[in-house]
Order: C-alpha cells, then structure tokens, then sequence
C-alpha cells in the first residue's frame, strides 16, 4: 500500500481513538510536545540547516530562506504557543442547543471533531506545529503535506511530536506528515474522499487555487485580501488619515492590509491631499485615478488592473467617488470579500456600508489590520476564511469542529 | 454568451438586490407565488402532461412517472407549504453574537445570506418551488438545473413565479431555470466559482457523487443512509421491537429507515425470536447471520455485502454483537454517517453510544426515522446533510446562511 493511502487509513482510526481522550489528555500531550520542541532545540536547528542549504543551492529567494528558517527563537515560540493553546477552552463536547419537541424527543447539538483534517503548505515549518496542535486541540487527525523544501525540518518536527505523543494517551497517528511530497501523492490525496475529511491548503494564492480546483473533499479556502478603505464625505479627516496610513503601511505584505482607498468627491477636495502627501511621506506609491494624479506628484495613472491588485506592498490605488454607492459598488466589483473599512460620522452611510459590502469582515472608523484571530480573541487561528460556507473570517478552534444531533427518547416511534 | 454564463451572471446580480429586501418584502413575494400556483393549476398541470407522456413514451418506470406528475393536490400542498414559510422567522440579519475587545472594538456576528446557489436536481418538479422559496427566505439567488424529463413543468413553474415576483420588490432573476440540461452545461456549471457560492445536489446517489466529485464550488452533500439500531442486552424487549419494526418499514425507501439490526448476544437469546416473528408479520425479508439462520425460517444468510448496502426496501440484516463496543465499531465500519439508535437501559452504554459513533444523528430509545427538518422542528428542510462541514443532519432555514463580522471603532489602529 502506498505511504498515502496507509497513512490516511491510519489517520481514521487515530481520529476515532484521540475523539474519545479528554481535554486533560489533550491538554498533557500539547505540553509534552512543547517541551520535546524546548529539548530538540539543536536537532531541530540542525536538520533545518539541511533544507537552507538544499535552499540556496537551489537558489531560492532570500524571502523564502527566511521563510524556512528554523532559529532557537522560533523554536521557543512555537513551544510558548503551544503553552497557551492549554489555556484555551475545549470546544468539543460543548452543547451548542438543547430543546423538546411535543412528543417528548429531547435533542441536543453537540461540538464534535471534524475528523481527519488534510493540511497542504508551503515552506514555513511552523505550520507543521501550528496544524498538528490545533488539530490536537480540537480532537482532530492530521495528515500534513508540506513542501519538499522543508522535508528535514518537517520531518525532525514530526519526530519530535511523535516522541512527545508516545508518553501520552493521544494516538501518535493523530499527526502524521507525508514524506512522499510529489504532485502525483498531491493530486491523490484531493480524492481521497473517503479517509479525509476536509483539506486546509495554506500559502500562496496558486496552491490555494490548485487545492480548490482538484479537490472533491471540502476545502477550508484561505486567500488574497483585495481590502479597500473608504473615506465618506462626513469622515474626521485625522481618523481618516491615521487608518489610511496604518491599513497600509503597518504590515503591507499581509492579507488585511488595504490595497485601495476610495475617498468621497467632497472629501477630496477638502482633506485629500494631506492624505496624499502623509501617505507620500510614509513612502508609499499611489497609482491613482485623474483626481488624484492632479493632486500630486510622482502618481502613476490607476489602471482597472490597478483595482485589482493585491499589491502586498507599499503601493496604495486611489480613486474617487460620488458617492457611498458608488464605493459599494466598486468594493463589491473589484474586492474579494475579506476585510473592508468606511470612515466615516454618517451613522446612515455606516450602517449602509456594513450590510451592503459582502465581505467576511466590514468596519466601521476602525483599520481593516485587525482581522486575524487573536485580534478577535479567538486566542489561535488556522487561516482567514475568504468562502462562505462552514466558516467565514478569522478561523480559531470553532472552525476545526463539527457537530452531531443527541437525541434522548423513551421509545418514540414515528 | 451562454444561457448558463448570462443567467448566473444576472443571479449574482439579483443575489445582491434580494440580500437587500426586507422580511415584509419576501414574505410578500412567498404569498404571490403561492397565489399564482393556485390560479395556474391548469397551466401547470397541462404543462406538466407533456413530461409524462414524454416519460411514457421514453419507457420511464412507474416509480419515475409518480415523481414527475403535478396534479392539482400537489400544486396546492406547495401553495401552503409557501404560506407556512411566511411564518417561519427570518434569520437573515439576527446577531448571533456579539462582544468587545479590550481596545474598544466591539464585534458583531451577523447572519447574512450566502448569495447564489446552484441547485441540481432530478425528476420532481416539487423541488422546483422549494429550492426557490427556500432560498428566496434567506434572501439567496438560486439557479435551478432540473432534469430534462420535467423541463416544461419546470419553465412552467418559473413562469408562474416570475410572474408572481414582478409585482413584488423581489427582484424576478433572483429565480432562473437553466433550461439547457445538457451533461457539458452542468459540467461547466460544476466550475463557475466566480458566480456561484454553493451547489445542492438533490437525487440518487450517482447523481451527487457526479456533483462532488467533479465541483470546485462547495458543495451540500446529501446523501444514502445505510442506517443501525443496536439492541444492547439491557433493552426494554417491546420498545425495542416497537422502534425495530417502526424504523424499518413506516417508509422503508427513506434515507432514515434502518437497513441492519445489531442484536446483543444476550438479548437475542432471550428475546429475539420474538423480534424475528415480529419482523417477518411486518413482511420484512430477513438476511441474517448465523444466529439469525438458527432463530427463523426463510432467513437469507447475510454477506459482508448486506451490512454495507442501503436497501430502501423491506429487508433487513441482523447480525449478533458481543458488545457495544462491537456495535459501534460495526457501525463506524458500514454506516454513512446518517442516523444511528441504541435502545438500552444502561446509561453508561447509551452514553458511550452517543459519543462513539460517528453519525449526523444518535438516538437512544428512539426510531431513527426523525431525522429529518419538520421532525426536528426547523420548520422547512432543503436536504439531510451527510457531510461534517458547514451543515450535518436536517438542514433547515439557517444552512443556506453565512454570517459576516461587522466591527465598530471609533478609529482604531493596529
């Protein structure tokens, strides 16, 4: 049998066995782990090495080395993580509703593990800790599937847990990683409806697509934020400015950073180009539309291509609008329904905006940075959900669980 | 551009005006549909004779022809299921939950609906008016793929529902049939991302696997139900033949009919004669195992293959069990995951029941013929999903919503 195909099997039946342990024997097995990662700092460091070098031999970017870098730091915050995932309440078992029907049938929706959770990604290794423990966390099996310019350091990471999970009522076949990592095993494993539950892919935009193309297992799709602010005519002009410049600037190569800013006609006209200029002084390009290009130096013309593109950068498209509409209109077009932020004192336009822009979070005079969830107080995360089913938005422990009707009766027949 | 590409383009389009409408206005536009069945009994049952005669005259079974046919009892029970569904809240809007983060920022979660939604599905024409009225309660825009055996039973009932929502502020394409039923238009359904949200299959089991196995939209698996109910050595001897005959023929061709009766040793031998005689007056045709070829005449000796079929039909497998623990291991081998029943007095055992096997659906002392959406008192039901995403058991009005994050600042910054 194929390494796939075994570890799949066996990934059901560790799901089985880890959905019976109790949150203490969850909660044991994430701190022996963290203290596995602690004692392996040196082997982990040390295999890790082998990927960079296998890395810059094959001449990848230096933002991808870094990526792949396993350090001491790294290690110690993977294992702190893993201290506060203990904290954390257990979601499984909880009863989410409880009612009576009129003939006495009692019944109850209680959380449950998903099952056997698929994870694919790219070259951070930490996601290999980041997945096995929140899988753990939430009585769910792992098969993970990394990429193979992080094999020494996913495979040591395995070992590591596996050692870890031997001294503890968790299965160690709850975590299992997949060191076969070619496209075909890939491609496999997308139809492998009947062992795998769902498949998380985490990384770039063409791994997230390839997943939701090829796969005929649910997919929990993660993606790119195209996210805009728009400044309505009534906003405070600093409040306006201060989100502008922190939506764009505080972390520009991440999801949740905005990537156009709309700004109301009559707005411009008043505040537009102290935005234009603080936002120059904060180096970033603005690509802009006619408005705009008048308004300041050093603006490349805004294409249509330009609103929609996530630059991850420190580039920001500027255009305006006539009206609240109008930038409904254009977020609703050229967004992809992550996160979206209005400025402004108008409570009507506010409450307009939220409902009326699909999107998995809409805010009002706030930045669109905090949508993650530790800022939502989730106290993990698995990934940013851009679909709509199952999970929209930040995902935390809640989005790794399931539920199942108990339905307690004395003899009901129908 | 094609009908399909047109037409859920326009969906798109009216799933934005319809997530606008207020409850006044879809319940408005329910009431008009419900009137314009009513008037149209003659049309649509004119229209209708030429699916059947078409069906007749392609050979179609009995069993096929009997979902094809509109008479005027069913146009006027789906005109009263359409009032009844005025009645039901509207959860589109409501806040599930709210809170506040320690930076101010207060968090709502509010339902919204998910937007477009393919439906595909086979002969009855019934699912017509109910894919469209339930998705129009939860302000979605449905693009309905019918087979082509009720194509003019189909356009006909569109017609009688455009009619009805063009006096209404619901917008009309918020409902459209494909009238292409063609294997390559369905397939190229299957990929339209950009413009659909989720599809339902709703039909045989070919039909749906077609559907998961060849989607890239998410998809609302419903599914076969090869269903248990486990006699544990504790149980009361009439509730167990009470629920055994009740859930095995009230209306064996559902998905929630028993297929297979795990007896526990000790109880089949003081008791399960009885409930062989019983079952076989009840004309249920018994594949059994050993045990069962020894207690009754006419016993068919069951196969590997009985215990993983779904039969839909007046028979049953019995096979004798050591333990729970072999009930719900049996269970979690040859089940689907749908509904399963324990009858016991001992708690322990119910309990572990409960927990350990893997299904939408666990009963204790009760038939497993209540899983379904007016059972469970939802009031409306699209399907019985038989997949751990999104939506697990009857779905009812809240499986066709998404929810949204709407935050309020007053200008926070990361």
């Amino acid at each position: 049998m194929s390494e796939l195909l075994t570890k799949a099997k066996n990934a059901k039946l560790a799901a089985r066995e880890i959905a019976k342990n109790s949150t203490e024997d969850k909660n044991k097995a994430l701190l022996a782990i963290s203290d596995g990662l602690r004692k392996n700092v040196d082997y982990l460091t040390s295999e890790n090495k082998k990927d960079i070098e296998s890395g810059r031999n094959q001449g990848l970017h230096d933002s991808l080395i870094d990526r792949l870098v396993l350090n001491q730091q790294r290690i110690i915050d993977m294992a702190d993580a893993l201290v506060q995932l203990t904290e954390l309440n257990d979601p499984i078992g909880s009863v989410m509703e409880e009612w009576t029907r009129p003939n006495g049938l009692k019944i109850e929706k209680v959380r449950v593990p998903i099952g056997v959770i698929g994870m694919i990604y790219e070259a951070r290794p930490n996601v290999t800790v980041d997945a096995a423990s929140l899988s753990l966390k939430t009585s769910n099996a792992v098969l993970l599937r990394g990429s193979s310019s992080a094999i020494h350091s996913n495979k040591a990471l395995e070992k590591v847990i596996h050692e870890a999970l031997e001294g503890t009522n968790v299965p160690v076949e709850a975590v299992q990683l997949l060191e076969d990592t070619s496209r075909e095993t890939a491609a496999k494993m997308f139809q492998l409806n009947e062992y795998l539950d769902v498949l998380i892919p985490r990384g770039g935009q063409k791994l997230i697509n390839t997943v939701v193309k090829n796969s005929s297992i649910p997919v929990l799709e993660t993606g790119a934020g195209n996210c805009h602010l728009y400044i309505d005519e009534s906003a405070d002009k600093n409040m306006a400015i201060e989100v502008a410049i922190n939506a764009k600037t505080q972390r520009p190569s991440v999801c949740n950073a905005i990537e156009t800013i709309l700004i109301d006609q009559k707005w411009a006209d008043k505040n537009g180009a102290e935005l234009l200029s603080q936002l120059q002084e904060a180096n970033v390009k603005i690509h802009g539309d006619d408005w705009t290009v008048k308004h300041a130096e050093n603006v490349v013309p805004a294409t249509e291509e330009d609103y929609a593109t996530e630059y991850l950068d420190n580039i920001v498209a500027i255009k305006t609008v006539e009206s609240v509409d109008e930038a409904i209109q254009h977020i609703n077009t050229y967004g992809t329904s992550h996160s979206e932020s209005i400025i402004t004192e108008n409570d009507a336009h506010a409450i307009q905006f939220l409902n009326e822009v699909d999107a998995a979070a809409v805010y009002h005079n706030a930045s669109t940075r905090f949508t993650d969830g530790f800022e939502f107080g989730f106290g993990a995360e698995i990934g940013i959900s851009t679909q709509k089913l199952h999970a929209r938005g930040p995902m935390g422990l809640e989005a790794l669980t399931s539920m199942k009707y108990q339905l307690h009766g004395e003899g009901q027949i129908k």
